[in-house]
């Protein structure tokens, strides 16, 4: 049975509500609730983490028995598990929900199967509607589940050989002001940004994402890793978002510790020492090389040690763009796993 | 003045003499003597230092008198200049031609001047007549002659974070099949290719410029420097041209040298070592950077120190394209001696 014209409109309105819940260790979820004639009931959405699913929300506005025989439209398949709420297919088929249209597959092993028991409830059940929108919606949060953790990008600034600085460290402005636009730009998209507690100390980055003198709406929470302390002075305690300080080398404790606060893209952002250490650990899956028409040689690498003792473990990249950003040149990669040998005839 | 049909023609034809000249200290130049009605009177061409220059070699081939009230069409304006040979304005003058159409100028501070003596006695000028085919054939050595010594362009292969090689020194083949083969060719329009002795005890290059298996029609020379001792079973010994090998750390004489012998075109091949002392010396016009997408971390960089302290006198360059070779991306750009606040806003 094919989707009719009101439950397109209300996928569409719901993608909208899904929106307006927060971004984080739940998935954006929307839904709305319509009659049997296609008018629409209740709407609903995903406050957050430890608040109502979305169609608990929508069916929530409703008097009891207010929905029998209704169609519920979600973005999402709804949950077949009891966590900090109970399963959304169970409250759906004691509402009486005669029909549920929905756009994504749950990716859970533990939260999926929500459809089938819907179904096994005689439930008309259609998925896949406007299955595209929903996935670029909540795309941060399905990378997240497939991981296990948050996306993460290393950035970095170099010369064309691979320098961060001259030997005497002045580095201000190896890259020009389109490379400088850029970054900011991708910052103002990421969850966190994240920097040594050297880099705080050298250089007393502000970590906020700008464009031009102003701030991005959006702004990525500044994570300082390193046992060294932060000045109380310091650009980082003027940042809009409270920072986070990490006194520890495990890396791996960081990244689990902002999975489990619901961060889904992490944002590298140097010194030369942790950016390696990230890629040497095998936590990199995303490379931003802004690389300038510059020589300066030295030992004031952007990269240090990623422990590759010989060309057939190689760190491969698979560049997905070089983006001219002025006189400076950008490579977009993703790191793979692939071994030299694999990667070339 | 216009030039005439059988002038173009014979310029055209002047141009294809010129070719059959050896590259070298002096340019190549072809010379045609036109009958007043246009006839083919005689051709030659230059072919190489200390034998006659083209309008001489095109003289040479007619009875006396038989040039007089011809024209003569040069590629080059006809010098006024007695080196190894005579002044060719006066060569000219004496066989009574009566017009002379040419190409390019003669740029030189000492042999030039021609047009003006010609014109003095009476002799109808043309300059400028295929100027560019004329300067795309000897650019090389209008290059030359601008520089004072051969023009030299540094290659290297990097990883994206400036390696060389692995940590275990493993570097086969941090590059693709494209980015090779480019390679090739390049070295195949150079007149030399020069190596440390350290490449040479390492890799045993063999210094060719290679079209797949077979050798391309023209070879770079070899050059070899350092105090080290060539192997000799050494695969460059088995090079189709001799190798040239200086035993001195002083760049500066090896270009003077190299210049004297009618080089116009140097290709540094490295190692880092080599290389980079070319950059640090103001010895290097031209970069060709090959860029696999890969890192490697670790310290076998692809340059090593190059005189630069501090930012502010970092070595700007000017890239003029970046080349996507496969999974590679090379870098061709001019080394510019603006200090880096000249060249940013």
């Amino acid at each position: 049975m094919a989707v009719n014209e009101a439950e397109r409109h209300a996928m569409t309105r719901a993608l909208e509500l899904a929106a307006q819940g927060p971004r984080g260790a739940n998935p954006q979820v929307g839904a709305v609730i319509l009659s049997p004639d296609g008018e629409v009931l209740a709407e609903g959405w995903h406050h957050g983490a430890g608040t109502p699913h979305a169609e608990v929300d929508a069916l929530s506005k409703l008097a009891p028995g207010a929905a029998h025989g209704a169609t519920a439209v979600v973005t999402l398949e709804p949950c077949n598990h009891t966590g900090r709420t109970g399963p959304c297919a169970v409250a759906l088929i004691e509402a009486g929900i005669a029909r549920v249209v929905y756009a994504l597959d749950d990716p859970g092993a533990v939260s999926g199967g929500g459809a089938d028991r819907l179904r096994s409830a005689g439930v008309s059940v259609e998925p896949g509607e406007q299955a595209d929108a929903a996935h670029a919606l909540i795309e941060g949060w399905l990378t997240a589940q497939r991981l296990g953790r948050p996306e993460i990008t290393v950035k970095w600034a170099q010369s064309l050989d691979g320098r961060a600085a001259a030997s005497d460290g002045t580095s201000q402005w190896i890259t020009g002001p389109a490379a400088r636009a850029d970054v900011h730009r991708r910052r103002s998209e990421a969850d966190v940004i994240v920097v040594g507690t050297g880099t705080v100390l050298a250089d007393d980055p502000a970590l906020t994402a700008r464009d031009g003198d102003a701030l991005y709406d959006h702004q990525p929470i500044p994570v300082v890793i390193g046992s060294r302390g932060t000045p109380a002075d310091a650009a980082v305690h003027r940042h809009p978002l409270s920072p986070l300080f990490y006194d520890t080398r495990d890396l791996r404790a960081v990244v689990a510790d902002l999975h489990a606060r619901g961060v889904q893209s992490v944002f590298i952002e140097g010194g030369p020492t942790l950016a390696s250490a990230f890629i040497a650990e095998g936590l990199a899956d995303r490379v931003l090389a802004y690389i300038a028409p510059v020589l300066l040689g030295g030992d004031r690498l952007a990269l240090t040690d990623i422990g590759v003792p010989s060309i057939d473990v190689a760190r491969r990249l698979t560049v997905d763009e070089w983006v001219p950003l002025g006189p400076d040149l950008l490579a977009v990669a993703r790191l793979t796993e692939d071994l030299l040998e694999e990667g070339k005839a």
